[in-house]
């Protein structure tokens, strides 16, 4: 059975760049936004599309297709695409565990990926840290106000949270989903790589 | 300024065992129960009833007091003796940390003591680790029914987190209260060492 780790975060605390570079320090392959292209393939739905309602959201509107047929037929309404959508990302993860080991972020792959016993890292932060980190990165939009990034950050996490608990059932605010829980406003990033990584190799 | 690392723990996790360990790996102060006898002998009143205060709950009735006098006149109540212990127990936590490297466990250290930027561990673990770790090492009462040792183990875990809440006005559950959560129903405890000291010799 190939080691999996899986990384959930909130926005702006740097946990898809723990992951990436945690995926190369231990040589696994890392997955992030491929799963989404993945997806949209698979299903027959527009990327963008795709995107929103695994990245952000419960759709309750229908999305552009740009296949020629969807797995769920229009009729069985937003609800069973958004229903096929997990369906096939459960599909592609499932195929990525069997295929090295790697890092797996967002997505509840924790959750999908249980079966597989999992090493599931989150990642958070407070807010005046991940609001500097999206300023410093560029992902302040053009220069929001400082309370707009606070709305924005909010409202991305309010959305992910939303969308793991509607296909677990279960919350990150339960401490039990995850192993090992790391605050990025007082642990550096590399320290944070490093640590996961002895951990990852303790346990292989 | 010493370092000072803070550990908050679900009963029966291991998180006292993981302090002791991590003090004499750093070669840092190790204080637990020993904060309470200096409280007993700084109120006046009896350890016990320290103990039962620190320990498990707001008490609602009156101790039995051992000294001469009671920082707290009989007539303030037992709220105003409760208020006496939490101000004995930062003063001394206050003279603790201005003495030298260390570990402490409970206590709502990682609050009283947040001016002096205390690395915060929380550790916790799922119910069946729990209570295989209290029969293990005979904390179980005397063969005590699965269901009335998860009974207990609630308890305690629910007092502790009121006591906490009462004292700080904060929760556990806020993850933003400690800045390293370990999950010891997967991470091992010698790992859980050798990560948490790892970290705190990458801040000091």
């Amino acid at each position: 059975m190939y080691h999996i780790i899986t990384i959930g975060r909130e926005f702006g605390s740097g946990g898809r760049e723990i992951g990436k570079r945690l995926a190369e320090e231990l040589g696994y392959a890392y997955y992030d936004k491929e799963i989404i292209s993945a997806i949209a393939e698979r299903s027959q739905l527009a990327e963008d599309y795709v995107n929103q309602v695994v990245e952000s959201q419960i759709r309750t509107y229908y999305p552009i297709t740009v296949g020629v047929s969807m797995t769920a037929a229009p009729e069985d309404g937003v609800y069973a695409i958004n229903r096929s959508i997990f369906a096939a990302q459960t599909e592609i993860l499932e195929e990525l565990a069997q295929k090295s080991d790697c890092v797996i972020v967002g997505r509840c792959a924790d959750h999908i990926l249980a079966q597989h016993k999992p090493f599931r890292v989150y990642v958070y932060a407070d807010m005046a840290f991940k609001m500097a980190r999206c300023r410093a990165r560029g992902e302040d939009g053009d220069g929001l106000s400082d309370r707009e990034l606070e709305k924005r950050i909010r409202a991305v996490d309010k959305a992910r949270a939303q969308y793991y608990r509607f296909y677990t059932g279960e919350s990150h605010d339960d401490r039990l989903t995850y192993d090992l829980g790391i605050n990025t406003s007082s642990i550096a990033i590399p320290d944070a790589v490093a640590v996961i990584a002895a951990l990852a190799r303790a346990q292989k």
